[in-house]
Formats: structure tokens, sequence, C-alpha cells
């Protein structure tokens, strides 16, 4: 057992770090940064940066220009960029593209790696995932696919509405899950790849949430008779849900990996906070009401490290890893949420404010807990494995 | 001992509910709501619905047009109002609002009475309390006020900054916290009251804060040499503290109220959700994984009610109840914020959006378990007395 | 609205208090206070003391010797008699007599009141309630009852195994729960009154249980062919889970009232350790660590109290109070639990230890989370009421 | 980074497992475990067995028959021993005799390693660490030591009591922790050893506990006037709080590991009962109110495995690890005070009896929060390690 990071990772990390807190975070107060995530334009110019100190997609593999890291290597990595919620943006290793990437990888055909993949991965464009519907729909559940594709001809002809699709505004293709009507496959979901200026495909509206870090935002999309060639599958024809799950377990530890790096931060700056602010006669750090706060934010960061670190190195080692990665889901997103509201708590009525990044890092990582799986969803899922005697 | 509300005070309460929830509810999508709060315009607009329906200002006494409620009364009522978090600020029942017309009322002279609360109590106009300062200032900590006012004659020539100051914008008036400096109450701080009118009343910026229920939001507010007369003091020089107190036991208390209000609109909203979305073949209220938070929800609301009574049965009976008012500060800040967190997990995905007015109780509610001394504090306090053997 | 506990109340619950503080505590170093359960010697013992001191069984009606306490009245009385452990066996209001005296009261015919109420609430013996079966028996779920009932000719022939049955051991009659098998009632649970002293009731062995609070602990108890007359029936046939409900709502409170009692003395014995035991460089209750659990504890018994008096309140005016009582099973049940175990570990290595009497009560209170519904089953009821509409 | 644990280790921690399994758990119901521990007879009968099947004291160095165990392999044996709470009685690996081991390894002269390691690697004979004290002595703050050492001639005079001293009912000899009074190193901590036969050394009693898993007991033990020579120092004069720090770091790891072997065979009861017991319709384990809580020890169980691992291999690397051990302390001893009271309460009534080894679980991990520095101490030294800057 080991838990050295190689040199070169190490090396990698720290240069994206250095580069996120010296070049990215002034970023932080630009008006670009929307109440709907990033602008595509500042983006753009963040990506352009980040091209600039070498550290632009490192995920991606070589033929793309990126550096294929492992699991592990991202970990490393994706933590150091989340020390600024435009970092990921910065180093195009946000969500939905870099799951998108990853399971365009390992399912595309050639002509698709080259249509879709290869501008996703340089960069050129970016891309969205339409799985979750609204009520009645597929939420958590996604077995209640409502969204059709049917057959006409040589043509699949796609319905439906979307909504929580991040990043749609602005994406040059969707990856789209829908249930196949008729013919063989009938009722197994499949996915599609579709261009977003079809103009079938409708952004009804960008939806007020919670959060605000991912470029583009969560949008309500509409498909009125999207036609798109029989080759537009992704993979294979009913195949969606098992590339759903390709898709997911490495895409949620990411999700960890990143808000990691954001609660490294925000500890950083509740811990600075506490002791330079004084109260009741001695600087807050010195109460052991806060300093207990600091010592289980620490405890929590250790976890989620950890975890993250575990399951990483079981998917590279190619398992699936699925029980690991829905503990690594629950476990980092339930410490990681209670690590910013124990900053912001800490740092009192500037923590309420927009003063800090920590008011924001903690309204972000609230939908951590809801989206790729909300707690309860894994809970069961790991709960079941245990009482039906799953070893995985 | 007997747990029946006055019949009275019940029909008024469910007269109130009624206007929030029919009157005032479908302003939650107005624009005038901002994120620095409503607007004094909306504010208006809501004040003389709540006229009409004749339930504007109920803790008002009799003197200034309202029904001078008790502590048990407001208990009622401020919960009905709260019900929509613009509810308070329909009614005029919102802080800072109502505390300061409290305060005023124990403290002010009769011609500050004619001259800031009766304006005040008939809501031709708006006020605000300007007592928390920046680091180094005075936050948690009220000894650390930084604020100064110096006699000049027979002028006092206050100097400071303040920040987090609810509703400065707009406002008619401020009472201010400052440290006489020289004369006998030297180091003594001390309560002024003045027209936010003056030159020297400078609002440098409205922050960017967590929440939005506010009307005119939390503003930095610089006082450059703000020349008041002597007799701008609000009762005696030196007394600042004590009268602080004063304001806050109640206040603390309000806001629960109010707060507890929104936490049942919110365990409604979750509860109708739960009843109507499925997810793996049932609806989400039948998975325990969701009837449990449900259920713990509904316990977080009993005990919130039930220490909210207790206080104000202290408070009407003439008590301080400063342990009591503390524990209750507490509890159902904490509480509440549970419900808002266990109800925006259980709407998932919409739960992120601004589709529910969840997202912004969530949001709102974060900065209650800060303002009127964090948790922390009063923690601390209830300890210290524990420790020391105040029976108090 | 009214928190006032009555005069007469407060003055019978301030002698309790002395008495168990002054004659009763000294008792818990006796020798006959075994692991499991003080032995009836001792139990005999204690309750002479309390009928010299006038305290004696004072939930009892006045036709019995009682003073006919209101559900508030023993809200004051046992909490105040929970203050030792040994305090309710002393006042003979102790699980499972006094729920036992409670359905009685309520269901016996005379006959039955005659010769089983009046020797039991005189103290003249004790009872125990024959419900719980070990797997697959009636555990949690009432309905999996397997003992059952057969009518040969005009005697009712039991036959089953119970479990945990609390005072067995010396009890000198006994309430079984068994099934009818055969005839119009088949099927239906109902309730029986039966001596101990048949030799066809064996007690297999008694139980070690992290408990040992209850005089006689916890049975095995079976029955083999027990034959008891036709007129054996507790109230009517067919309605035994009717009355198991009449027996809990108030039961499950009692509980919350006794171990009430015993969480405000160990708040006590920590506060006092924390007030003299020092550790780098002042006392415990001077360190923030220490007393922001005093404070929890406070607050934990706060609710507590509020949320029993409450369903006391609802209980005396005739209702059900199945919700409330519910919900304060779980709320007392779990913050009690929290005030046990914060109050040990203040106490540091001597809270490990028996030398003050919180080690026993963080052990027995454990159980309560359990006996008398789980939390879990006591959360499902509660949201199960929530989802589908119920008012209560 | 990798996290395979190397066959080697593996095969012996599969064997330790096999052992404690088969032959050690049936010894649980052995009138022998007292509720002040197994008796000295049990444990030698233990240590045979443990020899016999080749398991006997692994981590021992090779010098006296063991294996000498790294950190890590220690992790997966002692894990594997901690299957049953009398695993690391039988393996001779249970503290106080364990981190005594360690402590003499690192300290002791050759002569000392002679008289004193050697027959206590080899199981000869056992041995307690006498350094905590009631108050007002050293508890939690070992600075206040009150048990002195006095030169007198050639002689060591030590006087003073002690409490809480693991294993000193039947141990051999005793490493004695005082403060030297006079001399140069008057003031300052130091370690003695002698023998436990010495007729100054009184035993006064055994205490009553809530844990019971150790040999011996915890005892109070009285110094009067016992002479030891000048040799009896272990290691040098005045640095026995050095050599505490020696012996505590891995002593608490080593805690971790035998605790986690009790959680996973606690969740494994549980979950076996939840396949097994039905409530309501189906097995408990398809309700979600308890699969969730087998998820929640699962996570728990993972996260403490992790952090013990990382420990372990800081301290195989020569790292001190204060600050990393502190953490794991705390994670772990919380974490699996959870994995023990979720599955206790999982069992319910079968939860609350000694039918199953969960209840003895339960207690005595209890202890366990607050031995080797009480959480609270932990979370203060890892909170002033962050607010004071220091990297360890």
């Amino acid at each position: 057992m080991n838990f050295s990071v190689p040199a070169q990772v190490l090396e990698l990390a720290s240069r994206v770090k250095e580069f996120v807190r010296d070049i990215v975070v002034p970023y932080e107060t630009d008006e670009r940064w929307t109440s709907h995530g990033p602008t595509d334009d500042l983006r753009r110019e963040l990506n352009d940066l980040a091209r600039k100190a070498g550290v632009f997609a490192p995920h991606v593999s070589k033929e793309y220009g990126g550096q294929g890291l492992s699991h592990l290597g991202q970990a490393a990595v994706f933590t150091a960029a989340g020390y600024s919620m435009l970092g990921p943006v910065a180093l195009h290793c946000a969500a939905p593209d870099e799951g998108n990437m990853h399971l365009l990888d390992v399912v595309a055909r050639p002509d698709q790696r080259e249509r879709y993949l290869k501008p996703l991965a340089t960069g050129a464009g970016r891309s969205c995932f339409c799985m979750t519907e609204p009520s009645p729909g597929a939420g958590s559940d996604p077995s209640q696919l409502l969204t059709t594709a049917r057959l006409d001809g040589n043509t699949w002809v796609i319905d439906g509405e979307k909504w929580l699709i991040t990043g749609a505004e602005g994406a040059a293709f969707a990856i789209i899950m829908a249930k196949v009507v008729g013919g063989e496959a009938d009722g197994r979901a499949t996915m599609f790849l579709a261009d977003m200026s079809d103009d079938a495909i409708k952004i009804e509206r960008t939806l007020d949430t919670i959060d605000s870090s991912f470029t583009g935002g969560h949008a309500v999309v509409r498909f009125d008779q999207l036609r798109v060639p029989s080759d537009a599958i992704l993979g294979e024809i009913g195949e969606g849900y098992k590339y759903a799950q390709i898709r997911l377990a490495p895409a949620r530890l990411t999700h960890c990996m990143r808000w990691l790096g954001s609660a490294i931060r925000a500890q950083e700056i509740a811990t600075e906070f506490a002791r330079r602010r004084t109260a009741f006669g001695k600087v807050l750090g010195e109460h052991e009401g806060v300093s207990f706060m600091l010592a289980d934010n620490a405890m929590d960061i250790h976890t989620s490290q950890l975890t993250i670190w575990h399951t990483a190195w079981l998917l590279d080692k190619g398992e699936k890893a699925s029980a690991e990665s829905s503990m690594a889901k629950v476990i980092c997103s339930e410490a990681i949420a209670r690590v910013a509201d124990r900053s912001l708590q800490i740092l009192g009525g500037l923590g309420t404010t927009r003063d800090t990044i920590v008011e924001r890092f903690y309204r972000d990582v609230r939908a951590f807990r809801i989206y790729d799986g909300p707690s309860e969803v894994h809970r069961w899922a790991i709960g079941r494995r245990l009482v039906r005697g799953h070893t995985k």
C-alpha cells in the first residue's frame, strides 16, 4: 500500500494550483460570471489562459493534445483546479463536458469521435447531456423516461422535454437519452447525438438555480420532432442505461474531486479569518467553538480525499467500482457541504455576503447532494447491495 | 397549563394566513423582488393591500392604529405572515422595523415617538439599525465598537463605518450605536437617532448576500462627521448595550416566528411533491427515505413552535427571558434550517431551482444562524450561565 | 396560553424531588440494585419509604389511595421521580405497572379491577405485559403475533413464547396478548389476564440486557397450554390492538417524563464536574468544547419538557394524540440519549465508570429508543400520516 | 498510489479472521469473560490457542518470536483480530500490552528489554501503564500530574494515586509516570518501571466500568512510598511526556484497527438480521429506514478503514503523524460508535440483550471516544495546529 502521488502528477497539480490561484481567482469578480454561470465569452478567455499556461484539458487523451491522465492523476489535478469554481471551466474539465468526453471516448464510432469528440476535447465547442426530465419523467429513476425516438424510414424522430440540462445554452451538440418506440428495441433507452443548432431543439428557458458555476446554466430543452439520421445513435441501440452507468461512475468522482478543491479553498479562507478577526478578547480561532469547526473541516476534507483516491485507484484498475463510487458520492457531497456550511458560519456576517467566494460555494455545493443521484438513491443502492448480498 | 390560542388571535392569524396565501404569494414572482430584497415600491404596494385586508401592522399599539398584540399574539400572527417571505414585508412586521418600533416604544421620548416612531409604525417610512461593523469593529462582540460620537458644543459628531445594515437603502432614519469619546460617558456605547437624508451619511454599497427578503437589502454605511443635536440621543447616554438587549430578546423571537411560517410552507410544498412525484414504482412519500425526512420536518416544526410559545409567554409576563430567548434562537434557527434543507432535498432537481420558493427560503434562512447572534455566541452564553451558576 | 404549573402540583413535585434526592439516591449503591434491576425486596423497601413520605403512587385514583394526577400532573411528578432511576420504582410509577394500571383502569370489569387493579395500584404486587415475541413473532409489527388462544369448552388455552417481558420475574399477574384461533374472532388479537403462579407459565430465563432499572428485569416467558377461564379476557374479544393503543400513548409519554428526570440529573452531575475539574489551565466548563455540550443539553432538556407538557395537555383534553405522542417519543428518546451521551463525555474517564449514575443512565436510556416503538416505526407512522393527508 | 495489501499480510489476516471466527467467538459466552474483562485464566487459554494456530503476537519483533509486522501489516491483522473483542486478547495485541511493548521496544535499555519486554512479548506476563490520575490530577491534561518521584540516595520513592489503570490486576509490572521532585529534573515527568508484586503498590479497587473487554479491568492503584532503584527509569529522566507521545500515536491507531474489526462484525450481525427478520410485510432490510442505516454503516467502515491505512502508511515511513493520528482517532472512534449504535438499533429488542455481541460492543466502544484523548482534546489540538499555522 502506498499513498504517494507520482512526482509528475504532483508537479502538474502544483502548476494547476498556481495557475488557478494567480490567474483564475481574479476572474471571480468578473461580471461575466453570471447567476447562470460563466458566459461562453469568459469561458473562452479562461481556456486561452489555460492553454498559454500549459494546463488546458490535461485529462484528454494525447491524441487530442491532452496528457491522458489516469483517474488518480485526475484526482490530483481536478482538485487543484477546483480551488476556484472557475478553475474547471478554465481547464475544460467541468461537467458535463468532461463526462461527455469520457463517454464518447469509450463508446463513439470513429466518425463520431472526429465529428463530436475532437472539437469537444480541444475546446472548440461545448456539449450537453440530455437525460433528466421534469415530473413525471426520468429524474432519480431513469426508467421513467418519457422522451421518445421513433424510426421513420432512415430517420429517428425524437420528441420530449428535458430539464436541468446543464450547459445547453451555447452547446454545439447534445447527447440525448430517449426511449425507442416500435421495432425490436421497443421501450429501451438509447443515446443519440444531435447538433444543438437544429431548429427542432428549443431552449425554452434557462432555469434560475441555487448554483451558478456551470457555463450556460441549466436549461429546459424541448425536442419537437427532432429528426436525426439512423447513424446518430451513440453506441448500440437499447444500451442507453448501460452507457449512462459508464458515464456516471467516473463523472460522480470528478465532481467530488473538483468540489474538494473548493472545500480546501473555503477552509483556507475560514482559517485565515479565524486567525485575524477578534471577538471577546481573542482571535476567533482561539475560541474552541470556532477551532472545533476548523478541525471538523480538516477531517471532512481528509476523508473525502482518501475516498476519492481509493475509488480512482479502483477505476484505474479497470473495476466498475459501482459501490465505491456511490459511497464516494455520498461521503464527499455531504462532507464537503458541511465544510461549506462551517466555513460560512465561521465567517459570520461576512460569510453571508459575496465578499468571499464561500457564499457562492455554499450555494453551488448544495446541488451536489442532488445531481448524479441524490444521497437517498445512493443510500438505497448501497443498502440494497448489502441486504441482497451482492459483493459489488 | 394550557396551550390554547385565544379565539381572537386565532381568527386574526387565520385571516393573515388567508391574505398571505391568496394575495401575497402571487407576488413572489414579481420582478420587484430583487436579489437585494423587495423594492420600496413593491413594499408599499403590499402594505396597501394589507391595509385593505385589515391585517396591516397588528403588533403596533392601538395609538398608532395597530392591535397591540402580545408576544403570544405575535407568535400566531407573525408565523402566519411568514408563510410567504413577503408576508412580513406586507404586514410591516419585518426586521429591522419591527424591532426598532419595539425599541422606540420602550425607550423614546415623547417628541422622538412623534417624529420617529409614529411614521414608522404607520408605514409612512422605514428605518435601519446601525450597530454591526466590519472587522475589526463590532460584530458578534459588541464591545469592539469603533464608531465614535464626540460632543462638539451642542452637537454630537459621529464617525465610523457600519455594514450589513439591513434596509439602510431607502430608510427614513437610523438608530446608530456609537461609542462616546470624552466627557463623563467616555467609552460607553450610546444610541443616536439620525435622518438618513443627511449628507454625512453615505451608503457606500449594497452588499450581495445569500439572502434577499429584507426590503433595501444590506448596506455598507459610512458616517463622515455626521452632526446631530444633543437631544438626538435615544434614551440615556451610555446605555447603548442595555437598549440593544431590550431590542434583541424579542427581535430574535419574532425572527423565529416569521421563519417558522416559511418552514411550514416548505413542508407543505415538499409534502405535496412527495405525494405526486413517482420514483422506483411508487410516489416519493411512500419511500421511507423521503417520509422520514417529512417526519423530521414535522418534529422540528413542532419543537420550534413550542419553544416560541414558551418564550413569548415569559416575555408577556414581563420577564427578560434572556436564557430562553437565546435557546429559542438556536433551537429555531437550526431546526428551521434543517427543514429548509430537507424540503429542498425532497424536491430533488426541482428544489435546486427557483420554480418553488424553497430555494430562496433555503438561502435566506442560512443567514438566520448568524444574525442576532450566531449559534456559537448563544451556546457560549447559555453554557456560561450554567457553569457560573446564574439562574437566568 | 399558559405554561404555569398549578401550585399544588408544584408542591407535590417538589416533595417528590426532595424525597428522591435525600432518601432514594443513597440506595443507588445498594447491592440489591442488580444488573437485572432492583430486587423485589429493595422495591418493597423503597415503596414503604415513599408511603412514609406521603409520595407513594400519586397517579393512582383516589379510590385506591392515590391522588388521581392528570397527565400534566404526572409530567411534573414523574419527572421529579426520575431524578433517580430508582425513584419511579419507589413511587410505584415505573413501567410496566404504571401503564398496566392505566389500561386496567380504562378497560377492566369491576371484578377484574378488584382482583387485579386494586392490589397492583396499592403496591401489594406487580404485573407484567406480555406482548413482544421473538422473531418471527410480534416485535415492532404487532400483526405478526404468534401466540394463540384457542377456546376449549369454557376455557381458553394459550400457547406461545414472549420475550423482553419486563418485570415478569416476581409479577403477580400478566396481561397476555394472543391471537384467537377459531370462532368468530378467529385471527384477532385479544388480551387475557392470568396469574403468574400458574404452572403453565414458565420463565425460561431472565435476559442480560443493556438496561437495569426495571424491577425483575426482562424475561423470556413461555405459555404451555395455559388454561384460563372464559372471563379472563380483558375487555372485549378481538380488541387487543385497540387496547394496546390505549395503553401505549400515555405509557410512551410517562417514559419520556421519567427519563427527563434522569437527564436533568445527568446534566447536574456534568455541570458540577465542569465547574470543578481543571484541564489546560482552567475548569472544564470554561472550555467552549465543554460548555457548548452543556448548552446543548439544556436545549434538549428544554424541548423535551415542552413536548411532554404539550402532549400531556392534549391527553388531559381527552384527545388520542397519536401523532403528538409519537413525536414526543422520538423527540424525547433521542434528545435524552444525547444528554446522556454528552454528560458521560464531559465526565471523561469518570463517565465510563459506575462512580456516577451517568454510566447506568447512558446504558438504560439506550433501550428507550427501541421499546414502545423504535424511532424508525414512529418516523414511518408520522411520515405516513403526512403523506396520506391524515390530520391526526 | 496503491491500495493493495501485500499477499503475505492478506494471508495472515485471513488466517487470523478464521481463527477468531472459529475458535475465539465461541468463547464469547464463557463465564470467565466477566464485567471486569476476561480473567487471566481465560486469557492464557486463548493465548495458547493462538500459539497453536500460529497467530500469536504477530506484531512482536522476530527476536521474540513474532513477525515484526509493519503498521500497515498491523492494520490488516489487528482488524481481523478485532472481529471478536476477545480476539486481541487471544493474539496478545490488546491494550495496554501492545502499546507498552512498542514503547519498551523503542526506549528500554538492553537489561530492561530482557527483564520486562521479553516476558511481555512472549505472553509470559502482562503489564500496565500508570499515567491517568483522578481529579485534580493528570487526566486529559497530562501536565496536571500529581504523582511524585523523589530521589532518596540511590532509590526513587514514588507516591501517588492512579486510576483507570487498565490491566493492573494481574499485571507483572507497571510503567509509572511520575513527576520528579528535587534535583535537576525537578518538576519533569519521568517514567519508571516497577514490579506489581511490590507491597507498596496497592490495588485499591477494580472500577465498575461501561466496558469489559480488557483483561484485568481498570483499577485504582496507589503507590505508598514505592521504592525503586535509580536504574528503574525508563529512558531518560524528565522525558516522560516525549515517551508518552511515542507510545500514543501508534497506540491510538491500533485501537482504531481493533475496533474496526468489531464494527465489521456488528454490521454483519445487523445485516444478517435485516435479511431475516420481517416487519410490516417484508424483511427489515427492504425498509429504507433500515437499509439506509446499513449503508451509513458501510460508509463509516469505509472511511475508518481508509483513515487507518493512511496513518499507518505515514508511521511506516517514519513520520510522527501527530495530526493524522489525532484525526484518525476522532474519525474512527466516532464512526465506529455510530456503527455500534445503528447496528443495535437495527436489531431492536434483540439489540438491547446480550444475545448478540452488539450490546457489549456498543458499551465498550463508548469508552473509546474518551481514552487516549477524548474527541474534544483532539479537536482542540487539530484546530490549534490549523489556527497557529503548524503544518503538522
